[in-house]
């Protein structure tokens, strides 16, 4: 997508084999900075430092940092060392052990001399598919988008949590895809953007619109549900950190509310999320899925400009302060419309179905 | 309420009829420190710059500030001066013009040497009687969280939006005060804190509920749908800006979306008011009250303490974004369990009998 007016990925390689480009991500929405990566240490500082972010970004830079390494020294050594070196920079992201596996039986076999050109062609494939993947889910949420719009006569409004955006992914995002897709077709659109507290990555959603030029507006999170009772939101959508097949659906803190508030108001609420993201051995996740408990931190601090323009942090409330901070929570699939995915979009019951397995016995049906 | 486990009012007079203390509520959570007031000019400054804040307060110091104003010179003169100093600090504040309307007519018709004398009798009377009315809806509210609390093995999990704590009135607070009444009586308890974005208000009521020694937890707006899929909430509890004849509630934004998952969750859903808050002219909140839209650097930027614990503001989004700021939503009658006021509680259907009121007609039934 955009940036400046001018297309860009998340990650790209080239000239030649020596180098990947990424974006900082931790220096947005405030300042946009490529960063060149011209080594396997220099990959993994990527994907620890959390310049990179996402699980499709973080697995297609792993594998990059793999390509980089074998451009360097394509021993099996060599080999093992950087997989071992990128493999422990987010231990528990799926992409990424997923990614290097990939790598890793691409590239065992091959003899050293023959490495180097077949890991950068593995690690480009990798980040093609990724954007193929998610162009598809943007085509089948796009059909949807055009079908509520040619029901108004002004823009259509839509609502989104957190960031599914293109710069978690390799390009096109997920939840945004449709988006980015019914903007380019000429479908007038405007996008309410939940900041979504604690660590506001509706910020990274509102810099991405604004650079791709699509309308949008900032809310806080408590915002949406007066929106919706006032008739100024026609969809909502969101990404999902992971679907049951059920159907139900596991997304950042606060989705949930935003899934009531939409039902209550009668409006659709969809996810979007590449196949991959479908746990097809659980089907109640809000009695099987774990949510992760994470760091009061990141609700006792927040970050920002400070008055000169330099990056700050400050205290909202005191050390001592009692905080909880669950990072996700469930929206049961009763609240959803449908799941929008790579292959086409199905309600929660016609999901299993979709991809030709057999419903989860007892399922719930929307 | 007890603030370094000494009780306090927000407002106190004495020694003597020169002088009133405040707590400067500017530098809440992060800093206690008492301000004492000499003059109307310096009371008015009080309100002006929201030292001190909440409708009851701001009505109470102005009247003190009559009262103020009545030793140094007790002339038909200064007294109009005064009225009009203090009137004009929040324009839009009802219990200020009610406030002032009463220590005119108090004052009007006595001599100059009376006044003074008059004046201090009347604002302490005013202060006594916000004190008596949040005490009486603790009192009805105790009596639900007793109920609560008898069917639980553990302590009683209450969640509430917003600060409607004692330092927005006089002592005891609205929606605070059946928790203190509570927590006084030796039922076991502890509050879900919602930080209540943008302006963080929430983080008022940690600190009310820390110094009084009450178990609380700060979380995001967004976690409040999970803690309650969870079975980790009883009761909800909210204050109201203002509350409807059919007993639609007007408060805080996000108060809704709290009020729906309350719902799904089989939660009870309490909004506790002093009877000049509920609006008998008014009957469907959605359809009649309009609703503020607040300025968008509320979202735009956010205070706190900086590394060395110096007050700070930083920007955690660019000036050019465009940002919505609704700053109260309806919850609907039809979420509502009950109203808890001075006069008891009661189900939005019942609301104006309570108060001797023939229902609106085309009341919607709770």
């Amino acid at each position: 997508m955009k940036v400046h007016g001018k297309p860009y990925r998340s990650i790209w390689s080239g000239p030649g084999r020596h180098e990947v480009s990424i974006i900082d991500q931790t220096l947005l929405p405030h300042a946009f900075d490529v960063k060149t990566l011209r080594s396997a240490p220099e990959a993994a500082h990527a994907i620890r430092s959390m310049q990179v972010r996402g699980a499709p970004l973080i697995g297609v830079t792993a594998a990059f940092g793999i390509a980089l390494a074998m451009g360097e020294d394509a021993s099996d050594a060599s080999l093992a060392s950087a997989l071992s070196l990128l493999g422990a920079t987010r231990p528990t992201a799926v992409n990424l052990a997923w990614a290097l596996d990939r790598m890793r039986s691409v590239l065992t076999p091959l003899s050293a001399p023959q490495r180097a050109q077949a890991a950068w062609t593995e690690a480009q494939r990798i980040a093609d598919e990724d954007v193929e993947l998610n162009r598809n889910i943007g085509l089948h949420g796009l059909a949807i988008f055009k079908d509520l719009a040619v029901r108004k006569n002004r823009p259509l409004n839509i609502l989104t949590h957190c960031n599914a955006g293109w710069i978690a992914t390799v390009d096109w995002g997920t939840a945004l895809s449709p988006i980015y897709q019914a903007h380019d077709a000429g479908i007038p659109l405007h996008v309410w953007v939940d900041e979504t507290r604690p660590r506001n990555q509706g910020l990274l959603t509102a810099w991405e619109l604004r650079e791709h030029g699509i309308p949008h507006t900032l809310i806080t999170d408590n915002a949406g549900g007066h929106l919706m009772q006032h008739g100024q939101v026609d969809v909502v959508i969101v990404g999902a950190d992971r679907v049951t097949r059920s159907g139900d659906v596991c997304n950042k803190i606060g989705t949930y509310l935003k899934a009531l508030a939409a039902r209550d108001n009668g409006i659709p609420f969809y996810a979007a999320v590449p196949s991959p993201t479908i746990d097809w051995t659980v089907s109640d996740a809000l009695s099987e899925i774990h949510i992760e408990e994470r760091s009061g931190d990141e609700v006792r601090r927040i970050a920002g400009l400070d008055a000169e323009g330099r990056p700050a942090s400050i205290a909202i409330a005191p050390e001592q302060e009692n905080v909880a901070n669950p990072g996700f929570d469930v929206t049961p699939a009763r609240l959803v419309t449908g799941i929008i995915t790579e292959r086409g979009a199905a309600a929660p019951d016609a999901l299993a179905a979709l991809f030709g397995i057999r419903p989860a016995a007892g399922a719930r049906i929307a």
